[in-house]
C-alpha cells in the first residue's frame, strides 16, 4: 500500500536532518529515507545549472527506494531548482519556499518580511516571488549570509565572532524596521539567539525547513497517504561521502547520535 | 618537441590561481593548462577515499590536454592525494607538501615549525611526516584553519572578525613559540597581515603555493623541459562550474581579470 512508503527527503548536505528532525516530530509513524549530498556541498555558491544537475540526481537516487513524496529540505535546491524540475516526476515534491513565505505572510504585522539565505537562494529571487504573489504590497528585504553557514559548521554558533558578523549582513533588515525573518537555510536556526540579540526578541523568525516539515504532513493528509501504522517510522540515511566531520555536524543537527545505520553511496551514477 | 607542452595546473577551486600567478612571474613563457573543480569544491572537508578519486578525474582531464607535467595546487589534494595516485601516471606530478617542507625546515632558526591547513590536509599528517623525514628533531605544531576559506572567500581578510578567528587558531602555534609557519592552503596567504598582527612581525611565512612554483621551475630545469620559446606563454582557465562568485574570486586570486578565455567542463565525464 503507497501509505507504508517511505517520505523521500535531501538536502546538499547534513543540514536537512533539521527537518528530518521536525518530520519525526510530527509524523513519528512515517518511514524516511534521507539522502545528504556531503560530496559536493555546499549547493548554495554553485550556479543554477549545476545545482538544477545536482537536484536531479538526488531524486533520482530518492526514487529508487520507492518512495511517496520528496522534501526539499536544502534552501537553495528548493529556491533554484524546484521550478525546473518538478514537472518531470510524476511525484509529490515539496520545498522550503512557499510554505515558509505563507507562515511570513501570516505572521508579519507591518508587512515588512526579511529573508536570509545563501547566494544562490537570494540570487534566485524566488521568495520575494512567492511573497509578492501572495500580496504585493510586502516590503522584502534580502540579504545573503554566506559567513552562516561555516559559522554553524564550525562552533561559531554564539559569542563575540558570529555576533559581529551577524550585525554586517542584518543591518539592511534593522535599517528597514521588518517585523518577520524567514530563516532560508537549513543551518540558521542554529544561529537563532545571535540572531534576536541583533535584531530584538520581539521579531518573529521563520524556520523554513520546520514550515516545510508541516506542510508536508497537510500535503499527506489532503493525498491520503499518510502512514496508518502504529509502528515508530524507521529512518534510513545516505550520504554522498563520509565526511570526516560527519558525525559532529550529524549529531547537532538531528539532536541524536546518526552513526549507525549511514550508508554511503556513489551519487554521479543517478 | 616536449618543451613546448602546457603545464597542468590544479585546484579544488579558485585559489590554485595564486599558484598560477607565481608560475606565470618565475616562467613567463610557459603555456599553462588551469583546472579548478568549482562545481566540488571545497575539498578540505571531504574524505580521502573521496578526494582521491576527485583527483584522479581532475588529472585525467588535464592529461587530455597534452601536458608535460602537473602542479596540484591545491594543498589538501596534494596532503591527502598525491601519494596515492602519482604511481598510476607515466608523468611528473608536483605538490605542494614538500617544497613547503624543504623550505620552512631551511628557515626555521629554533626547529619550531607551525603548520596551517584544511581539515583533510591537517589529518592526512602529511605535512609532519615530511618535516621528520628531513629532521626528526623538529618540533611540528599543526592546526585546522576551517574558517579561513570563508572568511577570504567572503571578504574577510582583515580586521576585527578574522582577527579574533585567527587568535583562536594560532594561540597553539604562539604558545609554542614557532619562528615559522607554513600556510598550507592556497587562501591563507591572502590572510597574511592578520596572521603577522596575532604571531608578530618576526614570524617567517611560507606559502606553499609560491614553493610548489619554485619547485616546479627547478624540476623543469633538471629534465629540460623548460620552454625555450621568446614568446609569453599562454593560459587556459577550465572549470567545472561558472560559479556566481566566479570573477570576484578569481581576480582577487590571479590579481587580474579572468573573465575572457574560460570554458566549463564536466569533470564527472572523466
Amino acid at each position: 500500500m503507497d501509505n507504508n512508503k517511505p517520505i523521500g527527503i535531501f538536502d546538499s548536505g547534513l543540514g536537512g536532518l533539521t527537518c528530518v528532525k521536525e518530520v519525526m516530530k510530527l509524523l513519528p509513524n512515517e518511514n524516511i529515507i534521507y539522502f545528504g549530498d556531503t560530496s559536493r556541498v555546499p549547493y548554495g555558491t554553485r550556479s543554477g545549472e549545476t545545482i538544477v544537475k545536482y537536484v536531479r540526481q538526488d531524486i533520482n537516487f530518492l526514487k529508487t527506494h520507492d518512495i511517496k513524496m520528496i522534501i526539499i529540505a536544502c534552501g537553495t535546491a528548493s529556491a533554484t531548482a524546484l521550478d525546473a524540475v518538478r514537472g518531470d516526476y510524476d511525484m509529490e515534491i515539496l520545498g522550503v519556499v512557499a510554505p515558509a513565505c505563507n507562515e511570513a505572510v501570516k505572521r508579519s504585522k507591518n508587512k515588512k518580511i526579511g529573508i536570509l539565505g545563501t547566494l544562490g537562494t537570494i540570487n534566485s529571487g524566488k521568495y520575494r516571488e512567492h511573497i509578492h504573489e501572495i500580496d504585493g504590497t510586502i516590503e522584502v528585504i534580502s540579504q545573503a549570509c554566506p559567513m552562516f553557514v561555516p559559522l554553524v559548521e564550525n562552533g561559531y554558533s554564539s559569542g563575540e565572532i558570529p555576533t559581529l558578523v551577524a550585525r554586517d549582513y542584518l543591518k539592511p533588515l534593522r535599517d528597514a524596521g521588518v517585523d518577520t525573518v524567514i530563516l532560508g537555510c537549513t543551518h540558521y536556526p542554529l544561529l537563532t539567539d545571535v540572531i534576536y540579540d541583533v535584531l530584538g526578541r520581539n521579531i518573529t523568525l521563520v524556520d523554513a525547513g520546520k514550515s516545510a516539515a508541516l506542510n508536508a504532513a497537510e500535503r499527506l493528509a489532503q493525498l491520503g497517504l499518510e502512514n496508518k501504522s502504529d509502528k515508530p517510522g524507521v529512518v534510513q540515511y545516505f550520504v554522498s561521502d563520509n565526511a570526516p566531520n560527519f558525525s559532529t555536524l550529524g549529531g547537532m543537527f538531528l539532536e541524536r547520535e546518526i552513526n549507525n545505520n549511514v550508508r554511503k553511496i556513489d551519487i554521479e551514477e543517478y
